[in-house]
């Protein structure tokens, strides 16, 4: 079957739906094709802090389920030496932090878009790339039947994660990927009991990382850090505590709530960025175009920013039809993602030891860490950073 | 010659001499013992950068030529992309930075001791140290002419720099050497010609580190990031303005005033911290105890404030005899030590490309640079480090 649509979406997570409902609130006739089922999304957990930014673009999108049933968050705390050091985000920034789930997020849009009507192809596998440089690219794709489809479009945008087809049909003469590889990973898991904290705790022990996060009044979402060729299955629940006590107790006597574990996994860290995000009439928004280690709680804060500027810049492409136009997307968006690309690895620096890490290093760390707490400057830096510089749309007025 | 005193200094660079000085002052007998002449001392060129609380100290201390001939900074510029950021280190902090080379801090002192009628022994080499642990320690020293001599004292104090006599008699088993070494490297040299800027210029560029600082109306102190076993020597003077033009370059047309260069050496990169600092009746103090990497200007600054919580230390220990107060000194500076050391880590890593930096971390580094001076708590929080973190007295009052 051949198709025409205005603008071609690979990929329905939460970057492909949201631009979805921009582009249908505007009435611009648009697909998605998602190589997943929509369950399959949903069981897939992922960060869970939204900038307030991230939320208000999700607010004026109208997917404002995050102010019901998200947890707003005016701090989190800094722990190592076996001692709590809040950060007052609000107090230092004015700006807040959600926490609210990626699936979450997911599920409102996918619902949103059902609502809608919007046109997303569940289960609908890019194959391949058509006629990108040209003013009428496409790309064929098969269903759940194994049927071959072909669609093209005025625009393809390239929202299909960190494995992109899109990208990867770029050579290494049309794009640059900055990457790097960190010597940390996260041993990742879900545990039924109430909450550690009313807050995310970042925890630097001698032992390593720690964050204990929270998700629901009867489960929480913790994380430590382990070796990146570990195996999940290979920890019992009695060595994931073991682990978890030794690395954030301290003098003052702070424990985690313990109970039973539902769901463990293993995060690897790394970086890329893409660049440029623009080939011809098509676009990488999201994880297609960057991704960042989970420590700064970037990833889908900067998919959202993406797609609001994306969509910003697609508004006037539409109206004139001026390609040249297209590139603006890139230069708007890459401060943000670089500035995110340096906080997510400036926090995982400071707060994990490396394996074979020097005393001296470990010693530089927390001398850090006591520096920038005890600095009201310092607190607010970092403040600045976790809650994203400010609101997404003042991007448009830099230079 | 066997002699007897209250405190026998080793060391009479700054730090001894300061020491003396305050020493002298409260009329406490004592011996500064020196291996090189003071005209040898006087031909090293050092650091340049005093933070107001050394100055502080240098003046309560009597020695207050610098607030004369010393130039007075309130800010520094970063400089990356071929722009220049100012840091306003007096508007952000209240607090300056003094231009006055370590050569003249050491004229100064020398001259101090000199009417003072202190007893400084130069071109006294320590061979040997004697009974460290008991309440009778000395040393074994030879004269300029050959001549062994014995000082026995209450208090051995090691002001003898990074090489220092008294660090290496200690064994392993009795202290701790956390070290780093960086993969950069300085070329310094001195150059006949006016000043470039009124203030210190921090420059990265994609081709190294560059930095421009100040000395008299006409000798400027300049640096460029070398490769660590470069050769002084190898470099023409072409050579190296060619090095500092691609450096510096810009768009806004930034130029250094060029001109003969009188003198070169490498600067190599190392951090050590010596823990503890005191071992029975002997004490560390300054680059003994601790030396730093260059870029954060931190090395004579740590030194001073080393002398001045010694000898209020000293003061208490003198009246009481109580040994056990001695160790008030090490935990009263360590805190500062580490900062410090963090800081010239922070400092040396943000404006210095490694050899085999890949595009990433470049990149990430000038995304550090720009989120840094575009933050007004970015700025402050590096202003803060840069002056020294307010005064060095305040460090009584602290937990």
């Amino acid at each position: 079957m051949r198709e025409r649509t205005r603008v071609a979406v690979v990929g329905g997570g939460p970057a492909g739906l949201l631009l979805s409902r921009l582009l249908r609130r505007d009435g611009v006739d648009h697909v998605v094709l998602e190589t997943r089922t929509r369950e399959q999304i949903e069981a897939t957990h992922r960060a869970g802090i939204l900038e307030a930014g991230a939320v208000d673009a999700l607010v004026e999108a109208g997917i404002d389920r995050v102010l019901r049933d998200g947890d707003e968050h005016e701090g989190i705390t800094l722990r190592f030496d076996g001692e709590s050091h809040r950060i007052d985000l609000a107090g230092l920034t004015g700006r807040t932090v959600w926490l609210y789930p990626q699936t979450d997020v997911f599920t409102d849009l996918a619902e949103r878009a059902q609502a809608d009507g919007a046109d997303v192809r569940w289960q609908a596998t890019v194959t391949q790339v058509l006629d990108r440089d040209t003013a009428s690219p496409g790309v064929r794709w098969t269903d759940a039947e194994g049927h071959e489809h072909e669609l093209r479009a005025d625009l393809l945008v390239g929202a299909d994660g960190s494995r992109s087809v899109l990208r990867h049909t770029l050579s290494e003469q049309e794009r640059h990927t900055f990457s790097h590889e960190y010597p940390y990973a996260w041993y990742g898991f879900i545990v039924q009991a109430p909450r550690s904290a009313p807050e995310l705790v970042y925890t630097a022990s001698e032992h390593g990382f720690a964050l204990l996060s929270q998700r629901t009044p009867t489960h929480q979402r913790m994380y430590f850090q382990c070796d990146p060729d570990e195996d999940p299955a290979a920890w019992d629940d009695a060595r994931v505590w073991e682990t978890m006590r030794a690395r954030v107790a301290g003098p003052d006597g702070f424990a985690v709530a313990e109970g039973p574990i539902v769901e463990r996994s293993v995060l690897r860290f790394r970086s890329a960025v893409v660049e440029p995000v623009r080939h011809g009439r098509s676009l990488l928004v999201g994880d297609a175009a960057h991704t960042v280690p989970p420590t700064g709680a970037k990833g889908l804060n900067l998919a959202i920013a993406d797609v609001v500027v994306l969509h910003d810049v697609l508004t006037g492409w539409l109206r004139t039809g001026d390609d040249d136009a297209l590139d603006e997307y890139g230069r708007r968006v890459g401060e943000r993602v670089w500035r995110a690309q340096h906080f997510s690895a400036w926090m995982s620096r400071m707060l994990h030891s490396a394996a074979g890490e020097t005393p001296f290093e470990a010693r530089r760390r927390v001398a850090e860490l006591r520096t920038l707490c005890a600095s009201e400057a310092g607190r607010r830096y970092l403040a600045e950073g976790y809650t994203g510089w400010g609101p997404i749309t003042t991007r448009k007025e830099r230079p």
